[in-house]
């Protein structure tokens, strides 16, 4: 599966971080501080910064709800990925990007945890990516359960940062990291 | 990456159903006993059961946690392929194995929910499977935080199974299914 060692450039993706994605998302404002602070380090370090915006039937692409949230979205020369699924690998064309810009290392931010980032996260290592999930810029929504319980998004937030912390793939690594200690050099593949 | 179509055959894949990870896992009477019932019921029909057994450093090959719970294992002719990844598909031989039964449509039980049965789960969608977790089939342990607090195994069980029923990957199907109501001949792909 891992095909893609052309480089060993980091980029920084972006997932869906918009209105109607964070309009209720577990503390949002904090989140989104802090993909903000993710994405300043990555254009001070001169790091590619990808931006991948969802659309289907219930965030129709231009709505209101579609749109980046305030203070986030592509600066100058940074690409757009368009998806229509919960990876972002899917039906886009952002595996032949990264091999464009010979990235084998993806940092990962945005929303939603349990959704399009685990997808994505999961896709990445399948793929043969290194991938350090940034641990402070993610975030989702609880689950009510028909029970009247919920699944708290605090506890999936956490969970995914401990996983992607231990997961162990060969020929990878997987790291967590938070956005105002990211090392965009650090070293890749680890294990065996 | 879907390049798996030669057939449209399902699978049981039975995964790390062990003494040492089973010994502290969520409600592993019940679940076991869940495992046992699909496994009967693949039997029933003819449907291969693969049998996926972890060995690493913690867990040798052989040792007494190494050994499948009482009542599961391979029977007869049914296939064992030992990993030591999360991941079923990692360094084994198991893509070569579909490959050969023409299958494309794995059943998925077994621990831990949020290490290998995620990985893999996440992996045979990535590789273009059609996918149905054995909802009340899979288990974990809950994750302690430096904090005191703790990320529930149930939790994290009902998590897994609300997004296994709700992705969308384009030209293959995703599913939950209860033990007792498998149905191995359900249908194949429907999104995309």
């Amino acid at each position: 599966m891992a095909t893609v060692r052309l480089g060993h450039r980091p980029v920084l993706l972006i997932v869906d971080v918009q209105v109607g994605v964070m309009a209720e998302a577990w503390q949002a404002e904090r989140v989104i501080a802090n993909v903000k602070t993710a994405v300043a380090r990555a254009r001070a370090a001169q790091v590619p910064v990808l931006w991948v915006q969802h659309g289907d039937a219930e965030m129709p692409r231009d709505s209101a709800s579609w749109q980046w949230v305030p203070g986030l979205g592509p600066q100058g020369e940074e690409l757009l990925i368009h998806k229509a699924f919960n990876s972002a690998f899917e039906h886009t064309p952002l595996e032949q990007t990264l091999a464009q810009l010979g990235a084998t290392h993806l940092f990962l931010a945005g929303a939603s945890t349990n959704w399009c980032i685990r997808a994505t996260a999961y896709a990445a290592l399948e793929r043969g990516y290194d991938l350090t999930l940034v641990q402070d810029a993610h975030t989702t929504q609880s689950i009510p359960l028909g029970d009247g319980q919920e699944i708290a998004a605090e506890s999936i937030v956490r969970e995914l940062n401990v996983v992607m912390q231990w997961l162990s793939y060969p020929g990878r690594r997987n790291a967590v990291a938070k956005a105002d200690a990211l090392d965009f050099n650090a070293a890749g593949a680890a294990h065996g």
